[in-house]
């Protein structure tokens, strides 16, 4: 594939990386010039702007956030304003159900094809190639992205032909991860407090019914409180459970815990837990313990 | 060994039937005699009472709830009174840690050993022997009755030489597990309303951060709103979120989770969900969605 | 005074008939123009657009949300680009503080004046003449629409020569009136299921430390569980505790019993309570104890 | 009348006092002596002991618990053995609906009578004579402790024949108050933290829809942050939501508020809040926003 891909964040960089690996050829860009030469030693053509990139008539997109989304597609010289009539945009983005719904609908009104592509994984993961790819969209679109779905990731989930469908899938995981956090943070409070070994607590837990990923990864950096470096900086977080709390009020369902992982970050950013890693939201729990 | 064991329940018939697999020599009783008789077949004496089973020595307790084990320890005949010196109650019930410690107490006071060793693992997990075992005591009684974790478990964890210690992790699982219940709820509510189709989110799930059997499990239930016939009945899982917020209470520790998770059973209950799986919390999000 | 005013909602009417009343010259205009047609009858003159009712060089601006508001000011002719050099523009709209501040900013960049001015009660206050007015900005503007304020309520309350400080304050205290009625359907919830009669406890709440008017006002519409016909709207409602929360994740605090509210509301509209009263969230906490 | 009186903290020995003042004759009893010799100079007969009180064939109790109130009641030469066949026990403490209806039910099998008679209203209103009692028993009981009421109180409102509703309405009405300082404490942290003077933000409340004795007393303690000396202590706030929750449970009723009020004296407590004012839990809302 001849593939432009926008965006060479931690997660982007790793995707390209792959895709680069895999004998595609990738044009990067990166607002920061910087992080999109250090994929020029793997190959890569850097563009000196998004409508170059623009070219490649596939163009991936990996963003921080809507606004940085929005600001890629509608700015001047943008994806919507450069893509060729037929061209691909393929959203790998965190980004709103909202803001894709508009995505679809505007590259759709421009002759342009649409897919949603957001990922499962952190930045190891997408270093390693090994993110889980949920990918919604037309079926051509899919099929057309499918090789660099394949060279990013262990995993493609094909969910729906509305591309937003993806984004909800996203958000919602990135929900549940985050109740996860919050019912590990409530019990590792009450059971330490009560004097259980929270390391055993831990091994006793994964090695029974919760024997998830997810568990291990998050349990570890409870027990330790080890929410520095941010693997997953806390802002980001705070922002998915904003955007699942969205997605969830347009279709008026009540989410009871994301109202409590959304007030736990509110007073985590009032402590300056900006920098920490999201998994921080977890030592309130403690904290309110006396502990 | 030569061990008693009182409540022949699902739980208890299965765990009492391994044992007498195992080759130990199993006195049974329960109130109700034909669940006991039940397992003459399988080589167990039937005692006629109370005091009969523990003339064993080492007698096991798993019973339904706080009242049914205080009224078979501290009734008349009771556990407290038949044991003999030096003999060994261990209680596999899942009941407070406030009982759990007042029994530690009572059999020293009384020259009785006393071990917790609640388990995890539904009733087909029971009758398989493949039971995890918290187990909680002095050593000598842990193991004593070593030779019997063995035979209905597949694995043993002694977590503290503080019998309760056993009883607030096994609470506080259970705890966890209805935490999962309740997101899941939430989650497939929003998925679900939203267009995605339920059962291919579950997979995804299950495929990618929360492999775990909790999620397999009960995200099966949640997504097909089978909540009849009851594995794990929920005014139980109300009891065990109930004595979570006493222990938690006793400690001073908020759970603010698991005060939701109490809010949801009184609405179930509120409702005739009294034979419902305790799963059942999770249909309220969907009710709440309007579908 | 000379004045124009727009929006001749109930509440918009019945302030612009005070003005009329207290003897000011009133230019209104609505939207749908049969409603500033009602107020010509009382002396006010009808604009046909929104720049000839800033003629007057002091206009009110009384509508629904912050998208009627934007319209209403940035929209082609709108009061942004008609009201004249040193123009005051009173917001009286329970609007965003978000808008409240950038409408502030807009203003004095195009070398006008700004004030917030939102007020308390409900359309038969606005009637009477009764309203409790919040105002916020500089004196000089406060100055100049006092004899305005003093037409409308019966108490005008300068809090802060910062306009959206106002607007904050018409927030919270909707959000505190949300509060009310949600703990009062808790708590009736209970006494009725008890077996007491709500209409007496309601007597005693309102005889003893309740005795204000929020708990007469809503404690009768509770024990009547008369939802309809909506004094103020639930969408209304909705929007405000939406608002409130904005401007607490702006300003970082928590605030667990708004997000419990909001999720009130999202269970209502899923269940089709558009044209309720506000009030109806309080039935939800009847329906969930199975009455 | 003729009448014991058991307990004199401060709200019994106000109680008393007034009793004294009507011209009742007052035979008091408190654990420690010392607190009834105090009455002695206003004319009381001191008891040596429970029994002694109980012969003047109405007993008054205002003990500050369950646990105080049974020992009383159902110890050796307690109410409960002492009253003669047809006396009267009139319980104005804070207890559980639950005892209250044990109380009703075992006096009964004594041949005794039993009314419930909480009040609302702190220690100076005791002292005052301006208590609100609310009154649930048979008739004739009523009738009987009716001069007592009107020495005590400001007003007197019977509510029903079933003892317990009296003692559900108060607690519920604790809860109504703790409700009250919840909301008022999350608002102050909103408004005061976006730069609004909150003693003036009170005076608005309180001047318009909020203008209830409950808000300017709160208000006060919240704007000032005066949580000592304790007026009301945060453990006795505590218990009463306890005790509203246990009611709740019993009868089904999700209070969402309530249980969120309950962790907030969970936290309190951890923190050692036990000397503070019920009012502290309002602290946390302005601790948590990082004020």
């Amino acid at each position: 594939m001849h593939v432009g891909f926008l965006g060479m964040g931690r997660m982007g960089a790793g995707m390209a990386a792959n895709l680069l690996a895999a004998g595609h050829e990738v044009v990067v860009y990166n607002r920061t010039p910087a992080k999109a030469e250090a994929l020029a030693v793997k190959g890569a053509t850097v563009a000196a702007n998004v409508a170059e990139a623009c070219r490649a008539g596939v163009v991936f997109t990996m963003l921080s956030d809507d606004e940085a989304a929005r600001s890629v597609v509608y700015g001047e010289g943008g994806v919507l304003a450069s893509l060729p009539q037929g061209g691909l945009h393929v959203s790998s983005s965190t980004i709103s159900v909202e803001l894709s719904r508009r995505l679809a609908s505007d590259h759709a009104a421009a002759g342009q094809r649409y897919a949603a592509a957001p990922v499962f994984g952190r930045p190891d993961a997408a270093a390693a190639g090994k993110l889980f790819v949920i990918a919604a969209g037309a079926k051509d679109a899919l099929d057309a992205a499918s090789p660099a779905f394949e060279a990013v990731g262990q995993r493609t989930f094909r969910v729906s032909e509305t591309p937003e469908a993806a984004n909800l899938i996203k958000l919602s995981g990135n929900f549940l991860i985050m109740s996860v956090i919050e019912s590990l943070g409530e019990v590792m409070a009450l059971v330490g407090k009560g004097g259980v070994d929270r390391r055993q607590y831990l091994d006793i837990l994964t090695s029974t019914l919760f024997s998830a990923p997810v568990y291990k990864t998050y349990g570890e950096l409870i027990v330790e409180e080890k929410f520095e470096p941010a693997g997953f900086a806390a802002p980001l977080g705070q922002k998915d459970i904003r955007l699942a709390l969205a997605a969830a009020e347009e279709l008026n369902v009540p989410l009871p815990v994301a109202s409590l992982i959304r007030d736990r970050f509110l007073r985590l950013m009032a402590h300056g837990g900006q920098s920490l890693d999201w998994s921080a939201i977890a030592g309130l729990s403690r904290k309110d313990s006396g502990e």
